[in-house]
């Protein structure tokens, strides 16, 4: 397994991204994935209750086939709390894609992400799509990456090259999110795209799996986003043996964990505001889930946050928050491991001494950066 | 119902706060509230998982008897994550008080608030207490409100005074908490006194009913304590007829929800950095419980503190964060109206369309200065 710390689209895949209008800085904020053969797709989407009007269409498209072959994404309005008229906004995004590509709308995803409750500014979407779409290449990965930001400060993209049988499979990754990040499938953008052929199950399967260890299990402020969204797709352009023995699975699979993984590490690098990188480990405990929810409510407590932003070895507050989350802990069973508060990046590992099983979360510190981005951003 | 915003101990209450060395500021840091004939006695403690040493304690009390005749409390070491040496320290501040008032130890609760994880200093406790007890006094409540505080920048204090039959009664009651202040039973210390001659059953039952509208309905920052203390003593000064049927009942039900509001509100306007003290109504919830989760839902979000911080109507920040809460919403039934946000304080209503119920939550903005405070506090 070869890894490249940049985006390479995989065979048969082209982007673009360019700047149509929506956000008032003039940045670029709308970008178009495409595939020229029909790619097996499969799609995470947050579990908030309110879901922004794209991801209703892309359930519907789901609901359809499996089949896709474009994404369109624009940054800068999420097209959520919308209403009726958001639901027919995205749809003629996708229409429109779709009437420029020559393909079915219902083989277009559409994601949008930024201000909640305005409504989007469809018109000028689709006077920028056919230029959009004329300049599609396989470089142009590297303007769509750009153009799916809202107060990210870098781009997240990662690839991996690996074989399966005597064919080179590639996987390439993108994501965007920087703040409303918290666990709850799945916190942000990421798109992965790959040459692999695969079948529908194993996708699905393999994503899930993937993402239940990466982007579930990052958190910047517990905030759950209404537009979270993580989609690959597929389009065999390899020509590898499809995947879907237990052999040619577990190769993708780590291929795949590494690519979300890495992305979501990014996302917690840029988090909003940021000085720290915080890695906590919650060991001992009964089950994957309740390590995971022992680490989350250590990562979601404002008081542990802020005191990592102050170096301060203030543990009671780890405590404090073991102790209010669901896991059982008991206070004789805990055990506190800490790396040096004063680096950037931070390791703390917490037994809590009940089982085997053990969960890593990735987060980030509370600084006063992060409050006067979000008292400022609208 | 005559209203005081001080405190004015009932009859047959006395109390005093001195300096016993445990704050190295030499600020009051210890406090003890003493009744001269046994009081029926009921508390509420915080449903974290880890509590506090003087919890334990206090529950061992609580299941041996319900009367008691005093309350030692101090400020700058919560006892808490102490393990076995914890308790004994607790037992033996309790002990302390006990002899030298020359009451059995059950009847004396012990309360600690402040650092998380180190051995409480019960030596220094042990020598203040002569000092302390002999100048025991009913203006003494002055020296013990300011003695409980911890980043508390004002004492929280209220009496209220009441005909029940042809008896004079008063309600005082006393709090402190600016930060780890999240609704889960009790998030900080009240204490309430009073001489109204009631049942025990009575008694226990108002004050769940009070504090589930006041004290479960306010939030700074999410973070559970290991330490929340509610407790009153009733000790029948009074001599008012008992307290226990119908209607002098709802009459003291009341007067003890409005001490308890009163605190919980003065609470949220001393929260940790604020500059804003913010009151979220639910409305058209199918039950109260379900109103709150909405409305602690919203106030929880760091997202809309900040918003609020900024007096940015980024309205969008609600929507997320009621669809993160258990509450069952849909978009089309969300309606938001609110107060100007360039106020002191906001008012926020947020109907949500579903039946009759609706429900009140106290919170704060969210500041660079909570930021600071809490990178610092140790």
């Amino acid at each position: 397994m070869k890894i490249y710390k940049k985006a390479i689209l995989p065979k048969g895949f082209l982007a673009n991204g360019v700047a149509c209008g929506i956000k008032k800085s003039g940045k670029p904020d709308l970008a178009l994935f495409y595939s020229a053969i029909p790619a097996q797709g499969a799609c995470l989407f947050t579990r908030n209750k309110i879901q922004a009007a794209p991801l209703l269409l892309d359930k519907e498209h789901l609901k359809k086939s499996n089949y896709f072959q474009a994404i369109i994404v624009n940054s800068g309005n999420a097209n959520c709390f919308t209403g009726k008229a958001g639901l027919k906004d995205a749809g003629e995004t996708a229409q429109a894609a779709a009437d420029f590509l020559g393909i079915n709308k219902e083989s277009v995803l559409v994601n949008s992400t930024g201000i909640i409750g305005r409504r989007l500014p469809v018109e000028k979407i689709k006077k920028a799509i056919p230029h959009l779409a004329e300049e599609l290449s396989a470089r142009g990965i590297d303007k769509a990456k750009i153009a799916i930001m809202t107060t990210d400060t870098f781009a997240k993209e990662i690839s991996v090259k690996l074989n399966i049988g005597k064919a080179e499979v590639t996987l390439c990754g993108i994501a965007k999110g920087a703040g409303m990040i918290a666990p709850n499938m799945a916190t942000m953008f990421g798109f992965i795209f790959t040459d692999a052929a695969i079948t529908q199950p194993a996708l699905k399967k393999a994503l899930e799996s993937s993402v239940e260890k990466s982007f579930n299990c990052i958190t910047v402020d517990g905030c759950m986003s209404t537009n979270d969204t993580v989609a690959i797709l597929a389009n065999g352009a390899a020509r590898n043996p499809v995947i879907g023995d237990k052999k040619s699975f577990s190769l993708f699979l780590k291929a795949l964990d590494l690519v979300c993984l890495e992305l979501a590490k990014m996302i917690i690098k840029d988090a909003e505001g940021a000085s720290k990188f915080i890695r906590i480990t919650v060991e001992g405990a009964g089950s994957f889930q309740e390590a995971r929810q022992a680490a989350l409510s250590i990562a979601n407590s404002a008081l542990f946050k802020t005191a990592m932003h102050g170096q301060n070895p203030n543990f009671g507050r780890i405590v404090a928050a073991l102790g209010a989350s669901p896991a059982a802990v008991r206070e004789e069973d805990i055990r506190i491991k800490a790396g040096a508060l004063n680096k950037k990046e931070i390791d703390l590992v917490v037994g809590i001494g009940k089982g085997k099983a053990c969960a890593t979360v990735y987060t980030s510190d509370l600084t006063p950066e992060y409050v006067k981005i979000n008292a400022e951003y609208n």
